[in-house]
């Protein structure tokens, strides 16, 4: 059994999903993998900070939180005046960050990474700050120290979108992608077309959950526009930032125009795509009238999908249903496993091997 | 550059796909994963055996085996008398076998497997027959050599659903799934939608080259039911067989079924499925009448589709559209790359960093 020291930074929705994951996981990562996963530190803005090196309790750190409590008062002395100090006192093997994302800059989350990485651990966000902002330098820091930065969150959740390239889809070079890639814009569109007016709609997803505060993220297209900014970015090997993303959002469709789209059969849906020409690639996100014959027509609700047009396969769909903070934990998860289990080439994994 | 030298066995469809898509991809294999592919024999059944450790020219192969030629008639002095011999006389780090399957016992491709496993070669094949005989001591024979016995293109052709359990989705529980497995008798359910009798709908899709001559395999469910059991014992962990899977194929539909279900707005569709049910799996295979909310009622002709449920995802769906000989040979060949490449721990795939 290998104890794999953790590190969390952003203890909100994710983070809290992150550890009641490990917790109900604990016992087949175990067995399965050999590993057993231990918190040693625990970093939040609005919580306080933690650390053990022997490990803390994540069902009392979950406890804490959620009673408005300070998780200070269960860390070990001495305790670290900030986030910064707590990663270059903590001896981790792997961050796992999900503070709230700063499509501007990619701060401060991208300085937690870095210096993260610089002290030898896996870098792994839920973040696309930092992927759209540092993808080139994080990558090649990791790849200066042997470790890696990893993102599997950040696009369609806990949907395997980066691992599949990876593994799945060697020597195939992507051509064009198009997809439904914001939950929340679709689930808004879902309830106009029940007939709420984008108020009602926004106000209902605001309810459920699902959009923030401040919707203004997903419905004027920007969460959808580095998503795709991020794929290209990615999957393509063609850098662009979310100013070469074509973009427009939801916001300037009335429940005039959805009526009119439902009575002709028809949806309009928030459409991202991308397209290889020649050396660069056009990329694009905006409402589109679809009609059923459309693959992405049956997309409805939090559901996202995306069709990848590579040179070897033809189309290839991934879809997923029901996101949600614990899919975005298991993305987490994921890229934390694959970082730090033995290699698949040298050692099958064992959920792979007949009993 | 490191030179990979392989063995084919089989040269139908498939193993010329593979020859082409080497050739198409040979200078990318190389830039990308730094190695250097290089065929050294060639074994079937009916255009003989070819061998060459310098490496044989996989052009000159293509052309004289469609021009109906023999391959002896370039290979090296002494030229094996059978697969076998070829086998155990060629120094190569992979096998790639695609001869026809075998549905009753899976061999001879299970006996080649074994020699090229013994051998220290890892195992690849295209082929339903090993996998559903003999996954479990094929994988155990292919541990204790440190090798891979790998089969990506037996399900949904090159689309990757091992390698994304494998890699995208480690500590999932795969708890049930729900598919359209089988392309060939979809598309005859396609086309007999379009108005054609049964007998009219096999005989185009054997025209277009997707229904073999005797097309039971597909219409009765075999095809079908063999994939099902080979994604339960695989994937869910639970070793079954060809009769643990309740089987019907789509010969009892007539036309008048196609054309009163298509009045009501309904489809019929080949539906594969398993479910976890305690200690033991339940599986599927048989025609269903689908409503247009149903995600697989939009999967026609020869497109495919798999919906996946596990404890951490919710429904994670695959689907590829445009199966062929060419997408099969990707799988093989991802296979492959996967088998020889340096771990991914270890070095991040060059077409994931960035320029």
């Amino acid at each position: 059994m290998r104890t794999v020291r953790l590190l969390l930074i952003g203890f909100g929705n994710v983070g809290q999903a992150v550890a009641e994951l490990v917790l109900s996981k604990e016992a087949e990562i175990r067995s399965v993998h050999g590993l057993a996963l231990q918190v040693v530190g625990i970093g939040t803005a609005s919580h306080g900070l933690a650390q053990d090196p022997d490990g803390l309790s994540l069902s009392r750190a979950l406890g804490l939180v959620r009673r408005g409590g300070d998780l200070r008062q269960f860390s070990r002395q001495p305790i670290p005046s900030d986030i910064e100090e707590l990663i270059r006192h903590t001896q981790a093997e792997a961050l796992l960050e999900s503070i709230p994302v700063n499509y501007e800059s990619g701060q401060p989350a991208i300085g937690y990474l870095t210096s993260a990485l610089e002290r030898g651990m896996h870098a792994i966000t839920a973040n696309k700050g930092p992927v759209i902002h540092a993808f080139a330098p994080l990558t090649a820091l990791a790849a200066s120290h042997g470790r890696q930065f990893r993102f599997e969150a950040t696009v369609m959740d806990g949907a395997p979108i980066f691992s599949l390239w990876r593994e799945g889809l060697p020597a195939a070079r992507l051509d064009s992608f198009r997809g439904i890639l914001n939950s929340t814009t679709n689930l808004i569109l879902t309830l106009m077309e029940q007939g709420r007016s984008f108020d009602a709609a926004v106000a209902e997803a605001q309810r459920l959950g699902i959009a923030e505060s401040d919707p203004s993220g997903d419905t004027e297209g920007w969460d959808a526009a580095i998503k795709v900014a991020i794929l290209v970015t990615v999957l393509m090997g063609v850098p662009i930032g979310l100013g070469q993303v074509q973009r427009r959002g939801i916001d300037g469709l009335t429940e005039v125009d959805i009526r009119q789209a439902s009575e002709a059969g028809r949806r309009w849906k928030l459409v991202c795509g991308a397209k290889r020409i020649g050396e660069r690639v056009e990329a694009r996100v905006g409402p589109e009238q679809l009609d059923p014959g459309d693959p992405l027509f049956h997309v409805m609700g939090t559901s996202s999908a995306v069709t990848f047009v590579s040179d070897v396969l033809g189309e290839l769909t991934i879809s997923e249903s029901a996101p949600g903070p614990r899919t975005t934990a298991y993305g987490m998860l994921a890229d934390l496993i694959n970082c730090v289990r033995p290699s698949s080439a040298a050692t099958p994994s064992p959920s792979l091997t007949a009993a």
